[in-house]
């Protein structure tokens, strides 16, 4: 979710079969330039902006380069979301699970209203490529896993019951700001993303995310 | 959020001016007629698949009347958007907050996993075509706003505190789902509508949505 604004090429995606392309050599190097350059189209003229040669122009790589390599958009856009996913991204250790959360959920708001968003321009291309879609989802799930520490570490200091659904409480705490911001499309709510963290903890507390006697049925 | 899948055009639209069209004649079932087409093309076909040609071939109107009266694609969004809320629709009055809150959620869950989905497709629309991103603006907002009686009738019921912010409680309510749904695509979860409903309720409950002395900094 966060960090999809992530400028550099880090070249962490594994390399099977014995290599002749040194980490850091010509063809990642290539890589990262074309890739930086599918950011700042997409960021800059969208989805319908987008196209190889422009890609290909901006990043000073040959345009048969990347048409073999990438073959469409949507190849652009799914390595661009690889890319990211092979960040080291990981959420930041505040000392509570309210802190932890609202500084997710700041990550988030800065990611998609930062002017051009890297995010909300990915988002929207996910509705035109099959690829961009796939590809969005795996991040968001790696993401989301990453995040799972938060619990984790809020179970350990007592914050929460063990046994606490780690993935529900984050999309409780992250999916309002989301909402809001993508599907209502309201102005974006400096309060948000303490409100929304408040929320999830309240919750947590009350025992929305444990499996338990509460579950009557209605 | 719910209805979108509303098939029937009810002209309720208010006509100002001293009509010479009696309401339900042949302007009103025109539009009921190209509405529906523009319902069935996009849910079929999605945004790709609709054009003008296309929906008067299939309403059976002449091109010139809808190209005279819809102008282009996103005129024909932005106007079935504008029927949907042009509709009589509310939130079912269950008797209890959560009870309230788990049917509309299982109603917009139901009118996303359709198969196929206006709700969906109008979403996906909505990052293509700056009217029906408009107009779909305009119509959650209208949702949301009839949906706050759900929270009027519990405080007056005491389930909630005066003062509760209802819109914040909805979108806490509803928002996971569509998260899931939509950003996530992780395929659909039944119990997701009740749990994110439960979860809405245990925070309203224990304070998230009222201002107070709980608003500690972080």
């Amino acid at each position: 979710m966060e960090r999809f604004d992530e400028q550099t090429d880090k070249a962490t995606t594994p390399e099977k079969a014995p290599p002749k392309r040194r980490p850091g050599g010509r063809t990642s190097r290539t890589r990262a330039r074309v890739l930086d350059a599918v950011r700042m189209e997409l960021a800059e003229h969208g989805y319908d902006g987008l196209s190889l040669d422009g890609v290909a122009a901006r990043a000073g790589v040959h345009r048969a380069t990347v048409y073999r390599r990438w073959r469409d958009v949507g190849g652009l856009l799914a390595d661009v979301l690889e890319a990211t996913g092979g960040d080291d991204w990981e959420p930041e250790d505040t000392g509570s699970l309210l802190g932890d959360l609202i500084v997710l959920n700041r990550e988030n708001l800065g990611a998609m209203t930062a002017q051009p968003s890297m995010a909300a321009a990915l988002i929207a291309a996910s509705f035109r490529s099959e690829e961009a879609a796939r590809g969005l989802r795996r991040l968001w799930e790696d993401r989301y896993t990453r995040c799972e520490v938060i619990v984790r570490r809020a179970v350990a200091r007592s914050e929460l019951p063990a046994g606490t659904d780690a993935r529900r409480l984050l999309v409780a705490a992250t999916a309002p700001l989301y909402h809001q911001l993508v599907l209502l499309r309201t102005p974006p709510d400096p309060d948000l993303p303490e409100q929304a963290a408040r929320t999830a903890v309240l919750a947590a507390t009350a025992g929305a995310f444990t499996p338990g006697p509460s579950a009557t049925s209605v």
